[in-house]
């Protein structure tokens, strides 16, 4: 079975009471547009992190490629769940330059209804959640390790919750968050599902000791928090036609990640705070950020940061040898210089014009 | 171990990489909040259907009290993260006079968040709804019982998934229902959670065969149907007193309740529809609509309705010994004359007013 074929396994209903058939379509529809494509990050990590570490303990339980699949299948569902309720938290109809699947709900009705928007994605997000559990659940490895993965999974549930959560708390305002807040933020709501969970439950299928689980887990919560953090760099200076993304964003929504941290606290902060989080934000408005961004030096510092958690990744990773097979192989495709553009440059003061057309 | 036990232990976090604390005890508290008291309804008939059944096949499964309980426990969680996610989709602050829990998290913000609100309520239905799968999957029955366990939750999940998202479809218009509609919509989103899946989870462990299992779902989706028939009744027509529920709420949201399509095929109509989904609906106003349904004969349809599917439900339990212990004692406080208010009498017109005066 391929991947594809084990997420339509897990999101195809049991048979039940049946009727409602146009209501039941829309919900299928939904759940196979949110499933359906994507870069398949997760359980390529998944799958790969197996590939390197299993063969190493002797007493590694019983896993056939069916178990790994579902295991894989299950995360994606997971990544899936985790999107359509984000989409519908921040209110997006368009995800990377498609629509959202609160969107297609909206869309799919006559009085562009918020209510039903909102009934269809959370939902559709409930289901694809529930098969991630079940996908677990029923992966067919022996009991104790299914116990194992489903603890890891409650784990990562709670954790990416909090770390969401934070996130909104953090951009509405009202708190001034330090840095260790926006990394634990990016650690929380990306690394521990993202890159933890695919990478640990491998581990776990592969028969490792408690302490290769913590280093494994070690390694993950670090590319993470890189990953998040060029997704911070990206979502505010990425450039539209590669990353595929609004780069006035997480601006408008008034996100508080890293960046926007290290520049509250530098002498640039008056550029940037009276614009945060304003949702009519003009482009004029959000290159002002940026070059405040720029001259307060947090590009720069963000960028930094990043490049230190993928050395920490590759000093947990080592002593695993999964430096090369994993963290190189993943971290050689996160350029930044190439997908980001620079701030547009700002127009001349109407003076100084003025000035020198006379 | 008690219900609250079980239900704490499976919505209390595996540690995973901890931090935040502020966010993590927010959503600690919402799901506490969220999962204590109510009227524990769904675990009982779980546990009357159980202690009914069991001892009736000699090749049932060996369950103890303990498996018992957690599937008890998940089947309430479930509820909790439906209440929840409903509350999300129809922007609820309060649930019978209390505050709900996206009431609760705008509640603790002083920017008053929506976003926030969403956010939070969102994510604690999620921990709810993986700890209820959770809960079914580490439940301890033996293996093909578990199985059968999440299959049947899958269809539960599903079914009312497409109930959910029928009933806000058809409340925002646009869409003609049948009585039909209306009636499966009372069946998917409410007999299959709260009536089916208890009393057929009960049939499960207690080793049911398969024609059983047919039975106790048609005794479950009879009842429910009931259930959900007196729920409308009283959303339109009880005594705020007794039922703890805003009388116009349904109005306002413009649910297609029974009571509203037997009233569509009526000649009074035409008093019904203005107001119906007004969200400004006057008390004044929905005094009118209650007098329309009742002058169209609604309210005597559906309450006559409600007492055929009772009959229904306890012409199937005969053959099961299930009508005096599970469908009598359930339906022997539905007393609906009892828990309803008539609507207040129409003002004098002003011109009858005014030759009284004279």
């Amino acid at each position: 079975m391929t991947l594809q074929a084990q997420i339509d396994t897990l999101v195809t209903p049991t048979p039940g009471l049946g009727g409602l058939p146009l209501d039941r379509s829309m919900l299928g529809i939904a759940l196979r547009m949110g499933t359906e494509g994507g870069k398949r990050f997760r359980p390529w990590l998944f799958a790969a992190t197996y590939d390197q570490l299993s063969g190493r303990w002797a007493d590694a339980p019983a896993v056939d490629r069916t178990v790994r699949e579902r295991v894989a299948a299950a995360i994606e569902l997971l990544h899936t769940a985790f999107v359509i309720h984000d989409d519908v938290i921040d209110n997006d109809d368009e995800r990377r330059g498609h629509t959202s699947i609160p969107g297609w709900f909206r869309g799919s009705t006559t009085s562009d209804s918020a209510v039903y928007a909102r009934a269809g994605a959370i939902l559709t997000g409930d289901l694809a959640l529930a098969a991630a559990v079940r996908g677990i659940a029923t992966c067919g490895a022996p009991q104790e390790v299914t116990t194992a993965l489903l603890d890891l999974l409650d784990s990562t549930l709670h954790d990416s919750a909090v770390g969401e959560l934070s996130d909104v708390r953090l951009a509405i305002g009202g708190a001034a968050p330090t840095m260790d807040d926006a990394i634990a933020v990016a650690e929380l709501k990306t690394a521990a599902y993202s890159f933890v969970l695919p990478m640990k439950a491998a581990a776990i299928l592969a028969g490792a000791p408690e302490d290769v689980l913590e280093k494994v887990s070690d390694v993950g919560r670090s590319l993470g928090i890189a990953f998040q953090l060029r997704d911070d760099l990206l979502g505010t200076f990425g450039d539209p036609a590669i990353v595929g993304k609004d780069p006035d964003g997480d601006l408008r929504e008034g996100k508080r990640t890293p960046l926007v941290v290290h520049a509250a606290a530098s002498s640039h902060w008056w550029r940037v705070e009276p614009h945060l989080g304003n949702p009519d934000l003009t482009r004029e408005e959000a290159d002002e950020i940026r070059r405040a961004l720029m001259e307060a030096g947090s590009f720069d510092h963000v960028e930094t940061l990043m490049g230190r958690h993928v050395r920490i990744a590759r000093w947990h990773a080592e002593a695993l040898d999964l430096t090369a097979p994993i963290v190189d192989t993943l971290t050689s495709t996160w350029d930044i210089a190439g997908a980001t553009v620079p701030p547009a440059p700002a127009d001349e003061p109407l003076e100084a014009a003025t000035v020198g057309v006379a």
